[in-house]
């Protein structure tokens, strides 16, 4: 019952996040196609953001369900990981506007890399309580993606500053990478 | 239990998408009658979309309450739903303002056309689960109104160019055929 | 379980329109007492409205935990109540930013006459369903303050015409009036 | 059931509250880090006021989950208190865009005193009814946080007008000592 009000309070927030993104999608004051050519950096950007609020709802999901208590260091690990991701819309909205310059998607990855280590650190305070011989700790394993995703983010906030379309890719290869839906903890939760 | 995750991340994201929409009908700055015209169609395709995310969540209601497990495909086929669902503010807002101009007008419909595709695949992804013999395969049967939409909205794009207020009707006429809630799936989940 | 859909989903929308209010409290640019004074009149309805989408929620709270079972028409009632309320932080933002001058506040009588008109068809369509001898519709009885509410908005909404501040006296009584919580159905619900 | 509906949507104002608070944090037109610059008071307000509305949801949750019953009381205590914290978004907003000013730092404390004032009534009226030798009563106890935060927030108001840097010292220092969870109820609700 603990677990469902932070569930809840978790979906509020990101249902929130991936809608007011939506927002920086400013209506054009003209009405023919070409007022909608501008808007198609933020449009694409606003996608990949939605993506990634997806992977994060997809993933956060599977992590409660995994866990079987909620203590107050969870509450705060779970609140440090939403501050993170509050700080979605603004950093989609900035890249986008600004077709990709390096200091906006340098400032895009090195919020995707905070709200990384933020989900990293939530899922350690669930294996820690649930023990490190639990099938969660199992099931999560070497945890491969949870390791390539802060590298790749540090990789991509380096190219921001000389091939910002190359950062632009390495985000969208990130978010590709997670859309498979993290089957192990989705087996053990299963059993 | 996973369900119920998904219904209320979905209900947050409709409650929001249909309360920001209000947020395109600025208040005006004059204190007359004569400040609320120009607001007139903006309100209007409010309404409009007020109707349609009314219906999208009833149906989406109905739909999910049939399902009796959750999986991945179904959590990203729902996402993908709720995606084009997010972007009506963004083109209710462009179609109100230019007062149904041609192609705010045929953007709407196509957002209409792709939200309607994503509803279609989330329904087949959950008949695919449940089985062809399922009572939720037999209840939707031929889906006479899930193939008419989309048809109707190609229309409705097409009409856009020429006469876009014939275009406006077919968007009232395909949110009438839905304003009766799916009786078949409704039956269904009461046996 | 139906209903907790339902509640769920009025719950959302009652929440974000009663946060979305205080944006129409838009932040002054400078940074003395006398920057605040404008707002004054924005704070007072917004107020105002607060109160009244509190009255909504706890009395809409009790009225669907009164009924057994949601149909259709509770469905369509619902929203429809919904779509009204949504239309409060528009009001509320125009009465507050042209400091009760007659249009706007005759227009902010007319959404909460329009949406006492919705609650009363949505607690009627639950009446119908419950029964004429139901619990729900003897603890409701006469329902004066039901019934007083309309001719109140109706005259207010003629008085701010002639006397703005008589409206806004009456708007401010009415809530008084609904503070209250509706013992009537609480009482029965306990039973 | 009835706390369902209370936390629920106590749980959705807070989520949005939350999150529209970054809607302060506004897209700069600029692409350098310059750009970014006089956003950072603003993004360290933004900060201490999540931080304050995570504190409130904690504390909150562990509350209403000491609570074995909802009154009508309750739900406006606790309406109350969503009243003031609503406003949170506007003072961090206008406090972060001028720099700390005295009377936007000032109309800070005055709105986290009160509403620490109405965290204090909401506890009050549930123990009321829980009754003073509830485990509740017992366990919250002399209420020393409770009592050293009002007195807090008042010496930062009117250190606000010598030395504003100093109320937000103050600010951060509550935000602190209240980052602990309030064991107390917590080992209540857990016995």
């Amino acid at each position: 019952m603990e677990k469902n009000r932070l569930e809840a309070f978790s979906d509020g927030v990101l249902a929130i996040i991936i809608t007011i993104m939506v927002l920086e999608l400013k209506v054009p004051h003209g009405s023919e196609l070409a007022a909608l050519q501008p808007l198609l950096p933020v449009f694409l950007t606003y996608l990949l953001s939605f993506v990634y609020v997806g992977i994060y709802w997809n993933n956060h999901h599977h992590l409660i369900k995994a866990a079987h208590k909620v203590n107050g260091a969870m509450m705060w690990a779970n609140l440090h990981l939403l501050f993170w991701l509050s700080l979605f819309p603004f950093v989609t909205g900035w890249m986008g506007e600004n077709h990709f310059q390096p200091v906006p998607t340098a400032l895009y990855g090195a919020v995707m890399l905070l709200a990384a280590i933020a989900y990293y650190i939530l899922q350690s305070v669930i294996i820690a309580q649930e023990g490190r011989d639990s099938k969660l700790a199992a099931s999560i394993g070497r945890d491969y993606k949870g390791k390539a995703s802060p590298l790749l983010y540090a990789v991509a906030i380096a190219a921001s500053f000389f091939q910002p379309w190359l950062a632009g890719g390495i985000y969208v290869l990130v978010a590709f990478m997670w859309l498979i839906p993290d089957r192990r903890i989705a087996r053990v939760v299963e059993e």
